[in-house]
């Protein structure tokens, strides 16, 4: 419950809405591996409340945990929201945050097309600043966390040059691609980094009766997605049997600060992917009640926001 | 030169100086280890022009680099200051902060003392409004960069343990400490990571004629600044000819995502000391012209801020 505001503080609309000990409103919506990881994280955050569960298909089918919340199709039939979680596939989530902010809802979400960040941001600035709400974007770990730690690698060493090697772990839009291919019934991409960037592509793939496996590795091979990469492909009889949600992170940056060089700086992460996702989304769902209206990326939010409690209490505590 | 805000920015008074295209005039007042990393930092800072240097002596016995700067004894002799590098002892930064706070010129600092951080926060936040000014403080890299780091990764994984683990490095405080005992012309201690945030500290001894190793061994080890910690003390014939600016550190955190254990972070840096501390004060003297008047330390800043250039592009680059 504690939000309560030292100094620095310019009182922001979206930050007059669940304070003074009431709890933060949050509503997920959708409801697949992100929104269960963010009901166990809203469940643990001792300043929110579930407001409820938004799912295409509302209460039918329910699954056992969400027993006792609210389930339903549309965020009204939820009363007052704060913030919502958008925990729907990348491509819905400008869509439901447009839909949302024009409502004066705070919304956060973890679209992770690097390519498109910036366009959503502006889309989301115009909806945000309309609605008199806060959007926060990307927030994930990549994009997202590892954006902050990326930012200020750059800043400490401003000439030099970053690495970000991701994995092992899998990469949901690989295996997406995988599976579009003729012939394939499952299958898992797992990356491996080699260094400097650079990753391996180990591909697991459960196929179809009659299927050959020489042309859907020749298949997946040509694909853009897997064409400058060193990739293995593998036959298995089950992708489940695989199933992990493990994954890494290596950042490295080595530069040069003021005029001087061989500055070493890393970051390493060894995390449950969905998990970690689910809690930035949370961070930054209370990051949101402390903004001014319009949208941001993580790197434009100071990281203490990310945190409940007195803000002199963390300072004493993480400064 | 690149000051330009896209969006989020609610002009602060402070921003209106130095923008536009007019490059940041900033002052280095106290001219020892840090102040000397801090003008090459400038120089090589695209956004900023040195105004000049304060030192106690004025423009007397003038090392050779500042050959071609104004070197004064009182900031006002500089013309228009932006914002003022404290890169005086820890000791002094309140004194000078609340002089130039209420020219309404900016500071930064590195102050290092954990303990009164808050103090020195409530003390210049009240200036700093006063005057129209920003301040941030503790600016380092711990407290300062490495307190980002911590926050960060304590909102990754909210229940678990921290631990800082800093060197192979030496420690300006405990080297004052062992100088202060009777028979000590010169010492240095370095600080050894042993895991778990505890250390080991070496300590190198050069001593006056006819004084004796082991008083002022047992000296040292009685000292709490030692007491509780692993020492060794080594006598040697030139503290001088051991000296060596590198440090670094490495942070860990083990913790709970949501419901999900065993998430491992890790931040892990090897760098020149005073260049690093010197470049991060540049950063931040960058980033006091975007704040709102007040008092901030590091965690309260979006890293956004250290960079220059345009909001867009860093966010194209790096999120």
């Amino acid at each position: 419950m504690e939000q309560k505001q030292t100094t620095n503080e310019t009182a922001p609309l979206a930050l007059r809405r669940g304070v003074g000990g009431e709890a933060i409103r949050v509503a997920i919506v959708g409801y697949g591996n992100i929104g269960k990881y963010a009901l166990q994280a809203l469940v643990e955050a001792p300043d929110m409340e579930v407001a409820g569960v938004v799912r295409r298909h509302g209460a039918e089918n329910l699954p056992k945990e969400l027993e006792g919340y609210k389930v339903v199709k549309d965020i009204d039939e939820l009363g007052k929201v704060d913030v919502a979680i958008l925990a729907t596939p990348t491509r819905s989530v400008e869509e439901y945050a447009l839909q949302y902010l024009a409502k004066g809802i705070n919304t956060v979400d973890s679209f992770d097309i690097h390519g498109k960040i910036v366009d959503l941001r502006r889309s989301l600035d115009k909806a945000a600043k309309a609605g008199g709400a806060v959007s926060i974007i990307s927030a994930g770990w990549d994009p997202g966390s590892d954006s902050v730690v990326r930012t200020l690698m750059e800043s400490l060493a401003p000439k030099g040059i970053s690495y970000t090697n991701f994995g092992p772990g899998r990469s949901m839009g690989h295996s997406v691609c995988v599976r579009s291919k003729a012939g394939v019934k499952d299958a898992l991409s797992m990356t491996i980094p080699v260094g400097q960037g650079i990753h391996r592509r180990m591909v697991y793939v459960e196929l179809e009766e009659g299927a050959n496996l020489d042309e859907v590795t020749a298949a997946i091979k040509a694909d853009p997605y897997f064409a400058s990469d060193e990739t293995h492909v593998f036959q298995v009889d089950s992708v489940d049997a695989l199933n992990d949600v493990g994954h890494g992170v290596n950042l490295v940056r080595k530069g040069v600060s003021g005029q001087t060089h061989n500055q070493l700086f890393e970051f390493n992460m060894k995390i449950n992917n969905p998990a970690l996702t689910a809690q930035v989304l949370v961070n930054v769902a209370r990051a949101a009640m402390r903004q001014q209206p319009g949208c941001y990326t993580m790197i434009e939010i100071p990281v203490i926001d990310y945190l409940p409690g007195d803000r002199e209490d963390i300072i004493r505590h993480l400064v």
